[in-house]
């Protein structure tokens, strides 16, 4: 008998999240789970109740989405199995024959309110914005009779019984990227257009430890794509970062990078080697492809055994 | 006739920020003015409604409050003139007479959420959260009987007419860091122990491009206190940086530094030099120091003179 | 009654030292003056017994000439005021009428004969080579009948009544750079390809000084041309280093790596700025143009006095 | 029948390089071949004539032996296995009998005489100083009654029946460092105080070029005892360089900035990895010490296989 695999997503239904987790090749084969957190839904993978968790990790307006980062960086280990990135729109959902005088409250996750606050200034300057758990949270209080407007995808309007009363309302092009999670296991098999994602701490906080850090994949020709610094919550000013960059776990450019982060620095999570959601090839610099590592490495074990 | 001079922040009355405003040596003596947002009290700083804002920039738990990164950021230009630290416990407030196994919902800002989860799994784990979009909201809406419980910190209480229930909740010892801004002008001056802050983006986004921004700092012996990478808005992936350094720009190796990202980023914004909240002396490098700057000059003005 | 300028050089007359001289603009107005060694030239500069002297730096094939290079960095002050580049072709002198199989012994400058060695390997593989203190010198015992044979340019011939038996025969094309030097004063004017040498030390040997040295250069776009280590005298591993960098020291970006050397090296030495011989113009990097240099001074000024 | 095996050195008899070889613990069951030039001395190792070459490298006063480095840069390979320290003094040798009134003329190798020149110009201020191929080769022209001294080591007097006239003669106390070497084979067993020698040339000469070669070494905490800068012969402004690091083949550190090299330079050659002479343990910087090494490349393998 056929299993169902289960993939968990912030909830409720509604959500841009399970926007993303619908978009995936395998979205329509598997079972959408709610969970109310980001935490949530990575303990369902952790204990087994779901076999991946679908979780926003970027926004391009809004930056990182450090409920996601923290949770991977210190959570029991997880790994990426798969980035996504989603072009995000705003609607406003009302319920339905509601005119647009009488909007006098609107709600949304905090994340949706700056990326329409030009609009909302323009065409609803005396209406009142309220903050919501998630947009579709803020539609079902819409539902509800508890607001009368929620800032939420259109694809939300038809769960809750509203209408969209305008849509593509974001003051920008905004997209969300959204990263697929599984237990830890052999990383996802290398394309040759593959990104790397860890976490990293620093080891005794000396002057230039972070220049040390970023050299180690410099000095291999591994770019990085993103870096961010987060607090350890030990104290104010303890700070660790996590980094994507380009490759493969299995390129030896990167594997060498993070061998020396092993060495150099005070933790290290890798999180996971996946394609590129943006499919941009790396620019492989002279002197580090794998195959002038491979010749590198025969040559030191030939000086190493006396046969040149 | 004087003037009482008018400090914004984010209200309601009861916040944190007006507890950090009133621990100001000033505080007495100005009047604190409530605003609905971080924007909107920067702006009455801007338009001059105000003298100056007070708003939180960092948590030792949560990390970078963005929408006061972003704003000093991008918005019509301020200047930071002071920081302070701040301990944050957050206690459980309740109407007056509530029993504990009353409290049904509790209701905060995301951010105290986390730092008290530890107990509220253990005392109230059958407790539902709600979000509010500031403790002190969420005092006022427990008041109001929409909630049962709100944390904030004990201090909010009276505000409100209720009752601690349960004090210093927070599951780890956490600091806020607030800063003071003030519309620009001259930074405040050299203590000896300062720290400086700015915004820089990169020019061209080629590889190894923060570390060249780094090494700006770096090479002129300018530790870095904190770095934080947000987006740009302009599309995935492009990011500016706000960094807080060690020193005052009025020192030749901070001048020195800044003049040389002025050259080399794409976007430099200077917001200020204050002193250090932790008093923390910076470690000066032989070969920085303000008097072997000033002989260096000296020396290079006699080599093009030919007087040595 | 008008003066001819003295310029002092390594003689006796005939050395490719003298055929710089002459070689120079000036050459025909000055009375050239022959020293026995490299020092005792730049002692007459010293003096004022002579304007100034002229020395060969470094070979193409041989390397730095050390003499000058240790005597400009630990002799008296001097300045270089101009370069030149010569090719350097060695020919073989007898005296008049001496067929190729009587020339038993031939005689030159160590720096010569390492030029000529395969032309005299299979030219005459049983003859005997000997130092001489420099080619003119191995040409005059020529002469007064010590040796057979002389490495020397062909001009050296006639003076000393010698005749040219095979000429060019070095083996590879070879140039020699000299450098003329006066008393220190003003630098020469820039004329947007220049060059500047100086001598500096480390200060306390630490792991990665050297690099360091390097990045003042590096980290202003001012790129090097030449680095040579020489010992400092004083232990077997202590070394200066001779460094010849791209640029002027009118310039702003080789102004600030000197004064960063000022504050961070043992001993700093500035030896001049100079038009360069090959007319390589620099590569000048964005951000580090002396238009950029002082748009960050004057940025600098006005957020130093909150004038923005 | 034993073999005793034959070491090639820079004859004459007499010569400090002579010293050295038996200062060799060997020494004393060795025999001994002069040869006429360092390129002799190491043709004869190259073909098979002798097992092994001794030859000064470097002077604490006068620099490298760019004859030595050159040739083992460019000739057919050969591996150094051991190198010494060894003080050098310089005597006045004279036919026995000469009063010091009688000293006219003085010849040495050219290396010699600046570190004598304090003592010569006190004592012997009117004395001629001649050039000769070697201090050995002095000792025999006073000995035929060419010149009237030569300065040497003291050792040198009784092999041509001259006598010391002066000892110590020496301005600085200096030390010469030699190597010996062999054909290329398996470098000898690592001691934990060893050295490492290369040459390694720039790949396309672009700005900066040499720091990242320096950075290969810093970035894995392998220190540099020693780099020259020597011309390749092909144009002036075009070097290669000659590299003392600290340790040895076989430790992890060194290992991988060798490999680092091989990719990232246009030509690397492995002269040898041998015990330091001055003892000196190197600092091995946290991080990098070979079971660090180890650790992170089975962290890796475990990353790659999923295994953590």
């Amino acid at each position: 008998m056929s299993h169902t695999p289960r993939y968990a997503f912030l909830g409720p239904s509604g959500t841009f999240t399970e926007a993303a987790l619908l978009a995936l090749p395998e979205g329509g084969e598997v079972e959408a789970v709610p969970y109310p957190s980001v935490p949530a839904a990575f303990d369902a993978v952790r204990t087994g109740e779901c076999e991946a968790a679908v979780a926003a990790m970027e926004s391009s307006v809004e930056g990182a989405v450090t409920a996601t980062i923290d949770e991977l960086a210190n959570g029991e280990p997880l790994m990426i199995v798969r980035e996504l990135l989603l072009p995000v729109t705003f609607a406003l959902l009302v319920r339905p024959g509601t005119p647009i005088d009488q909007v006098k409250t609107v709600a949304s996750h905090p994340v949706a309110e700056p990326q329409c606050r030009r609009w909302l200034t323009r065409q609803l300057p005396d209406t009142r914005w309220e903050t919501a758990a998630s947009n579709a949270d803020a539609a079902r209080q819409v539902r509800d009779g508890v607001f009368d407007g929620a800032l939420a995808g259109a694809f939300t309007a038809a769960r809750y019984g509203l209408e969209v009363l305008a849509d593509d309302i974001s003051d920008t092009a905004a997209q969300t990227r959204f990263v697929v999670v599984t237990r830890p296991g052999r990383p996802t098999a290398p394309t040759g257009v593959d990104k790397t994602s860890i976490t990293v701490g620093l080891r005794d906080n000396h002057p230039g430890e972070l220049m040390e850090i970023l050299e180690e994949f410099a000095g291999r020709g591994v770019n990085l794509c993103r870096i961010e610094s987060r607090p350890t919550g030990e104290a104010m000013g303890k700070y660790y970062f996590f980094i994507d960059c380009e490759g493969h776990v299995e390129e030896e450019r990167v594997g060498e990078a993070l061998q020396g982060l092993r060495r150099n620095s005070g933790r290290l999570r890798f999180l996971g080697s996946y394609p590129r959601a943006d499919r941009q090839a790396p620019s492989i610099r002279p002197g580090t492809t794998d195959a002038e590592f491979v010749e590198a490495r025969d040559w030191l074990a030939d000086v190493r055994g006396g046969n040149r």
